[in-house]
């Protein structure tokens, strides 16, 4: 229950100047101090796990076993991304050494990656932790070296205050300036949006629905000083089940994909919404096998009743459009505020001339898709909208035969999957999670991974500058012994 | 003179409609072939350079050194984006291996950037060859893997034509997919707007005025399907004079800056307009030197009678506010069309207070600003607006002294110089061309040097792959050779 009130204009002003002038001072401050700064806010919010878990059980109705995954999960992001923060990596630290006897002489010129200022945070209901106050994005601008303004989700608001107040112990501890991390109330969109159009904002992150995210992003859009939003609003993540594969194992696929629909009652981004094959006896196998093991698996309870609102509505809306057949139902029947695992099934054509069945489901719900032959299946891969991930149910041989398919799903997705299920977001270098629009707001970033850091951050060309001024990335010695492009030559000399 | 007809809507849908057919083949070319392209469209610009440059000069009244320098450079370009594209660190190769026995398994995740689509490119009026047809946007997109479409600019079409028949040549030369290269003519702002709407183009480059760059970007945010534009829209570029330093040498700073001012008649967009020094001796002493110099500069000929009008009117505008006087006009008439080398002086309360001194005049022209002392310097570099670059006229001790200023300067700008002029942009990896809004619509990415080519590409992630249908950047024997973050180490193993 939020019984936090909304920020007042005036605070958020308050809010954003403290940020600014704490920009001032974090952003000269060494990879060290501010990996060291991450390093202890990981530390405290594993001091306090229980009762934040406790609290954030009642917020959000997601077992114990999960949030404290989750919570773990968080405490990695914040240690790892400290560490990528201390390597340097990231900053794209270059070097060219001045030519002085060429005609023109060529200048000594060295670039790095510099914070961009404050960002708001919009953290995701279904992650209270992980992409929420201490997550994600408030590691990634951090460890670029900017403040955080966090937007408490309303629907888990407490955990939020919470994680917050660790944070801000944390920070005193840590002699950071004052500023460096706000949190503010707000149910209703007046607050995002002030923080959003703040001349101070310098980026914002964000983890929700398309309509939120672009409701961001078209104000950012239309600042004075446009800024840049990084919106992940999640996608159907289509599985392509190709033919050889599909025809070796139809029960085994059917009973994975079971899982992973429903897992955590279907409440994550990557969750598979849209299963593509083509319809002959091993399609019907794997759709019976699949609506059998739907129907075994019990209702869970969604994380506010506006979500499970959402979920009846939109699952519903899918279900009575045309040429579209519900194949499974869970049997157990839902309490109040649970999501009910549902497979429907519809033709290709009917998925083509439909953009309704396109759009996302956000629970325990999938589409399975019969085509009529693979050619159909390319003219969906062509039309698909942007997503986070695509996964290819597919022999090696399906993968060479069907070289054409393969490309188009490359183009239209973030992370594409060879025999697996896209739930399941590893916190690791390689990982992408973003994609083409709709999917995020910008394609060319990660919201997961290392990587995120250069979200928040632009390149400063130093020219000219004497040595012992430069910023210690960028010196002569290189004192923090990080890898650098020393005239188009990467090294650690 | 424009004899070109504006491209038709059905035209326009052709060229996109082939753009994106040659796309679906060209992102699958290897970084050898698509180096190999763009060094062919080098060799072929050296090969007609003579009969190019000579159109140009007709068309843009750019002297025949200057614009054979130009092309020099525009080759160069080519060539050092072909190099980078094939040494491959602009790929950010990541792979994290399996660790099957990890509980949850961590799956095999490799990530590379992939080419984002379709490229418009919009030339600039000031730069017929390096900023425009087969200039850096264009190099760039073409290395990312991306075919281009160029609308000509109108005051150099016929120059443009000539390079985009190469380019088209070449490319049949080369087998490229046809589409590869498009080029377009539009006089009035309707070809540019329907070629950033159309929903095959994914990403815009464009350098000019902050109309023009601010309505694609207006355009391209209101899409269905937002899309980047990297706008390059010129900018003011302060140059702070230092107490000791402005003491030692008033009269060498003077006449160093009387010459980077009038530079190819000001038609950088780096070209320094604004000079802030304390009032005192030293800067009085500046200004008479400035003055008696730019008094001696004979006035020469604007890129076209649009952009010399346009010279007047905003020079005008500036030299009619209040508290500005008009320092130094260069005593020779200027000839029609011709730009007239002018100096203008004010206070530092009067920049404070009056936005208008604020704005680029394009040309030669620049104002001095007289501030009451340090406090005020950082008064205004707080107001500064995003700009290209900032400069530092400082020995150590001042820079030593007035920390504060230099950071607030850093934080305002994309490439920071001491001791120079910022005019000479060079094309290397460590340039940073681009800078914080309005400077830019993108301050995280540069149009000068190869770290340009990322602008075109956004990361895809493989998980799960079968090594052998991996792109040859992510398979296992690094069959090219080129740098990868491997398990988070950067190895070439």
């Amino acid at each position: 229950m939020n019984t936090f009130k909304d920020a007042t204009t005036e605070e958020i002003n308050a809010v954003m100047e403290q940020s600014w002038n704490a920009f001032e001072t974090y952003r000269t401050f060494s990879l060290r101090q501010r990996a060291g700064f991450m390093h202890a806010i990981a530390t405290a919010l594993g001091s306090i796990s229980e009762v934040i878990v406790a609290v954030a059980m009642k917020e959000t109705h997601l077992p114990e076993a999960r949030l404290m995954n989750e919570l773990t999960r968080t405490i990695f992001q914040l240690n790892s991304y400290a560490d990528a923060c201390e390597q340097g990596n990231w900053l794209e630290a270059r070097i060219d050494t001045a030519i002085p006897e060429r005609n023109p002489p060529k200048p000594d010129l060295r670039k790095m990656l510099v914070p961009l200022g404050p960002v708001v945070v919009f953290g995701a209901s279904n992650f209270p932790f992980a992409y929420s106050t201490a997550g994600g994005d408030t590691a990634s601008a951090l460890a670029a070296g900017c403040p955080v303004i966090v937007k408490a989700h309303p629907a888990h608001a407490q955990t939020s205050e919470m994680v917050a107040d660790a944070i801000i112990k944390v920070a005193r501890e840590c002699n950071m300036p004052r500023g460096i991390f706000a949190h503010v109330h707000g149910a209703g969109f007046e607050v995002g949006k002030s923080l959003v159009m703040h001349p101070y904002t310098k980026a914002v992150g964000f983890t929700g629905s398309y309509g939120g995210g672009k409701a961001l992003f078209d104000w950012a859009a239309q600042r004075k000083e446009p800024i840049p939003v990084f919106a992940e609003m999640g996608s159907i993540n289509p599985v392509y089940l190709f033919p050889e594969k599909l025809k070796q194992s139809p029960v085994e696929l059917a009973k994975l994909y079971a899982g992973s629909i429903t897992l955590s009652t279907g409440q994550f981004c990557t969750n598979p919404g849209l299963i593509i094959g083509i319809d002959n006896e091993e399609l019907q196998k794997f759709i019976t096998t699949l609506g059998n093991e739907i129907e075994q698996i019990a209702p869970s309870t969604m994380l506010h009743p506006g979500i499970a609102k959402a979920f009846v509505t939109n699952r519903n809306k899918a279900l009575m459009q045309e040429h579209v057949d519900t194949i499974a139902v869970a049997k157990q029947q839902p309490d109040e505020n649970q999501g009910i695992p549902t497979i429907a099934s519809a033709t290709g054509q009917a998925f083509l001339n439909n953009p309704v069945l396109h759009e996302e489901v956000f629970g325990p719900y999938s589409l399975v898709i019969r085509c009529r032959d693979m050619n159909e299946m390319l003219a969906i891969a062509t039309r698909m909208e942007g997503q986070l991930t695509s996964t290819l149910m597919a022999t090696e041989t399906d993968m060479r035969h069907y070289t054409p398919l393969v490309e188009k799903i490359k183009n239209s997705c973030g992370r594409i999957i060879v025999n697996g299920v896209p739930t399941g977001v590893e916190v690791c270098l390689s990982m992408q999670h973003g994609g083409p629009f709709p999917a995020t707001t910008d394609p060319r970033f990660t919201s997961v991974g290392a990587d995120g850091i250069k979200r928040f951050a632009r390149p400063l060309c130093f020219q000219n500058w004497p040595n012992n001024l430069l910023p210690d990335e960028l010196k002569d010695a290189n004192p923090l012994g990080i890898w650098r492009m020393v005239n188009n030559e990467l090294t650690k000399a």
